[in-house]
């Protein structure tokens, strides 16, 4: 007997699946995992995640009868392996083709088998419960189902769509992929309870699903497709709520990254056989961007005074704390796990206690705790300190994942300073202000894009009044830049001053709160130009426009589209927002001369 | 023997009740019940929250060492006894003083006692996990305490609180008073078990508690001042994480509320025998306020069209849903608990599945779900709708509900139509076009005040689009006033016509994109003045300013301070905010003078 062959091209849509035998499941496992392999390996992305839920997406595809069932994938940077057989093959098996697909759910791509644009953990529950109260309101009969892996299962939105849910008393499957990880390790009561499960074959008590109310199986083989073709066999059409919980190896096939499942969660592209990276760093520089030029620093801190302690919320990694800063940081680095919420809410109890948290997050997951920020911390006047990673147009450019909301979310709360450091020198000087006074909460929004050294920046010893650094005194025209986006202004200063003018080149330090003493000597002027990395509305800019709107200076505010933007290229959205140097002097040159 | 007295005004702080036999604690309670009562039905408040948790308390500040031991409350609307044992007695004593305390702790009230101003639920955890790791960071040993309601254990940052603070490996006490009931019933699966161990004696599996990791004990009579100390002298100076959880009577001693205790959670003043109303009901007016109207309104539109489903989270109540509309509503009203980030999730769900969610919410709670209405709903383009009540500055007064940070927070998110009506018909319209539409998401503003009805309100069939009321044509002065803070401008206006002017009066009817087409016609005006019942920073009005800043009209742009305000007067905010009519008109008259 030979072993069956399946050609990956020839898999247009699930029902392509549904004919074959395990054998032949099991051998397209295979093909599926050399092809996303080799797409990986070039291409970079998410490699642990999607090498573990191969098995386990054949299956689901396989028993349930989509797109008419219905599957939602939590965070569904899991989903190359549902995409690989919902009609996008190519895009994992033609290297031409590599960029067709995004990395997450997109019902552009695929209407029927994506069902939401999604990128942020813990809310599969909560859209499922939807979509499963909708079908038993219209009178439905379809199977739904929410996959959601163990460290999305953290998030409070999760909980709470796992507490809803056991309420429906219909068909509601909750698939648990336990792979034992979050991005970095899990931190939670919980996982102890899935290791207790994991080890009893599923039979111990307490057992968390039981106590919320659903029905329960395991499946101690998650990656073998017999194994989770029989459990999910038994469950569909089931008609009350259930729990299949598959225990599953993150990054499986692929030896580097069942080694270092961390490392592997998410990479760029690197040699299948060593693991180490393609990307070359520059020659001798240790520091390559604002993580590590963050964490080195509050180390360094760190030594001095035994109070400060950071915290992240399950991406240590993009926050500059691997494994060994981790190491050394000790008891006084916490990581909560996938767990805004709580995150920012220790933070005001930390600080209550004598502590001075540190709390790095990734803008984009800060909008999670958008409540907090405002309740625990901000009312409450706690001095903690929150510093913001890949913000603004140069951070991440997935749709689900954009780093410019965050001026218009944070800085219209009261009781916050938001800063917005130009450089290497103003962010560690606003970041040891920040952490050495008690009297307020202080956010430091870390620039986007390249470090930038500026030793000229004149640097406080105090932050806590809104004072706009006045880098050159002009005339007639004034161009105020925050945060990396100063920048843009300089060079735009540069040109102007090239054709004749004095522009007065403001770095305005604060988001949060306005220098009036120095807007007040701009009212006069022609034109003031605003820029900030960030959306227009609600940002910085239009602050001072209000604030400028009676007098006679023109305001120009300067930024980014409110608009969610896919897989774009930051240098056109900045050419096409009117924030190119050239762009901006020539604006302001118009204004003059009217 | 005669028994015991206690005179409550001799009680200053814990210290007192730690002295005093089970006997006078026992009258300690009954006589704190009685002067509670009396406080309730003369001066309203929380009732049964706090009925319920007398006899925890004393027991807490008995066993207790605190203030070096803390105490943090969730939510803290049952913290009345704890203000009666530290310090603040003759505010629930002596009527002259009734309102020296607010309804939540609060650190400038008792700097000791009060560790954390709070009022929005399920943040005590994760408060409190800072507190504890605070201490294990400095070497201290006191023991810190998190109470929380069953019904605020269902919330987002309570699960991810109970699931981080399971780890700290060191003292983290968690008393779970369970009393049944959220403000109306609870929702979620974690209920039938909390059901399941106040059945069983606490001796049930599965246990939700030690599932999360934690270690247990069950107070059947949660009410019982022996009993309670009992168990908290067994987990007083405890090494690990610990749920007390303990079973009380909301309510308890005052009939009509253990009888009605929704009615009775939160109530204004009532006689004390019959529990009847003591405000008037203006006569013959069946809908006193929007959320009558609201409720009647869409209630009579789901007889015609069966997708309709109305949702809140945890506060029906409060936007017109009280018991007997529920019913009504039968199937298509869903309560998820308190969860407004599962709720918002859904709607996204909901509308993917074909039903026309409509999620009713106070202001100040939709603020735990900024992240669900950026990712679950506007990525997806889901046509959510969402009814936003007790917005502005006549919303809640307390600093921890105050209703005017939503312009701020939803108007800059992309992709979300949020509308603000001015009056009682345009609210309908704009809740029967969202209802109708299938396009996009869509925010409805409800207006703060009383009900205005205007029958000259120019109503569209269709809003997509943002489409300027030019109420009044004039010229040289344009007033633009949005949602109920447009009758300002009207009655500014007609003080600005009496002097001669014509004054442009605007209803914008959007608050998330400009009318530009109208706003056009306005940049060679002397000056436009916007006015919004929101926070100026971030909101609708410096958009208009933004936008004419290069035009030759000045603009100003009133609304609220970026501020967290305490029990405060509306009156004295308006006018110190220069929203008087009077004050606008003498605005409009100054910048057309210079």
């Amino acid at each position: 007997m030979t072993a069956p062959k399946v050609d990956l091209n020839t898999i247009n849509s699930p029902a392509d699946i549904r004919r074959m035998s395990i054998d032949e499941l099991n051998v397209l496992a295979a093909e599926m995992r050399s092809a996303l392999m080799h797409k990986l390996s070039a291409h970079g992305g998410h490699v642990g995640p999607n090498l573990g839920m191969i098995e386990a997406t054949i299956a689901l595809h396989y028993v349930f009868n989509t797109p008419v069932d219905k599957i939602v994938f939590d965070v569904s940077h899991q989903t190359y392996p549902h995409k690989m057989l919902t009609g996008r093959m190519q895009a994992f098996t033609d290297p031409a083709h590599y960029n067709d697909v995004t990395g997450f759910t997109n019902p552009e791509e695929s209407p029927d088998y994506d069902l939401f644009s999604l990128g942020h953990t813990s809310t599969s529950l909560a859209l499922a419960s939807g979509l499963a109260k909708a079908r038993d309101l219209v009178g439905g009969k379809e199977n739904v189902v929410a996959v959601i892996g163990d460290a999305s299962l953290g998030g409070g939105e999760a909980f709470e769509g796992l507490d809803y849910g056991a309420t429906l008393g219909t068909n509601f499957i909750v698939v648990v992929n336990d792979n034992d990880m979050s991005i970095a390790e899990n931190h939670g009561g919980i996982y102890a309870d899935l290791r207790l499960l994991r080890n009893t074959n599923g039979t111990a008590e307490p057992n968390l699903f039981r106590a919320f109310g659903y029905g329960y199986r395991y499946v101690h083989y998650g990656n073998s497709i017999r194994h989770l073709i029989k459990a999910f066999q038994a469950v569909k059409d089931i008609h009350h709520p259930v729990v299949v919980h598959i225990n599953t190896m993150k990054g499986l096939g692929l030896p580097v990254a069942e080694a270092n499942k961390e490392k592997f969660h998410y990479t760029a592209p690197f040699d299948l056989k060593t693991g180490s990276s393609l990307r070359q760093s520059p020659a001798g520089k240790e520091e390559q961007d604002y993580t590590d030029i963050f964490a080195n620093h509050i180390l360094d801190r760190m030594k001095d005074n035994p109070a400060i302690t950071v915290l992240t919320a399950g991406t240590p990694g993009a926050v500059g704390f691997p494994p060994s800063r981790r190491r050394e940081a000790g008891a006084r680095f916490i990581d909560v796990g996938i767990a805004e919420q709580m995150a920012v809410g220790m933070t005001s109890g930390l600080a209550k206690g004598g502590i001075r948290p540190v709390f790095a997050v990734v803008s984009t997951f800060l909008q999670r705790a958008y409540d907090q920020l405002s309740q625990d911390v901000a009312i409450n006047g706690q001095p903690a300190v929150f510093e913001v990673f890949h913000t603004g147009v140069f951070g991440m450019n997935d749709e689900t994942h954009l780093g410019f909301f965050d001026i218009a979310m944070i800085s219209n709360i009261p009781g916050i300073n938001f800063l917005a450091p130009t450089c290497r020198q103003e962010f560690l000087a606003m970041t040891d202000w920040a952490v050495r006074q008690t009297a307020q909460p202080v956010v430091v929004r870390v620039p986007g894009g390249p470090v930038v050294n500026n030793p000229a920046c004149r640097l406080l010893a105090d932050y806590s009044e809104p004072e706009y650094e006045v880098v050159e005194q002009g005339s007639k025209v004034a161009l105020i830049g925050a945060g990396n986006f100063f920048y843009r202004m300089k060079e735009a200063a540069a040109i102007l001053k090239e054709k004749g003018y004095t522009p007065t080149l403001i770095n305005p330090r604060c988001l949060s709160a306005l220098d009036t003493r120095t807007l007040d000597t701009l009212r006069d002027y022609d034109i003031v130009i605003t820029a900030e990395d960030g959306i227009v509305d609600g940002g910085f800019g239009q602050k001072v426009a209000a604030y400028l709107g009676e007098a006679p200076a023109k305001v120009l505010t300067l930024g980014l589209p409110k608009k969610f933007m896919n897989r774009f290229r930051a240098s056109d959205v900045i050419h096409q927002s009117g924030l190119e140097p050239q762009q901006i002097a020539d604006a302001a040159e118009a204004a003059m001369a009217i």
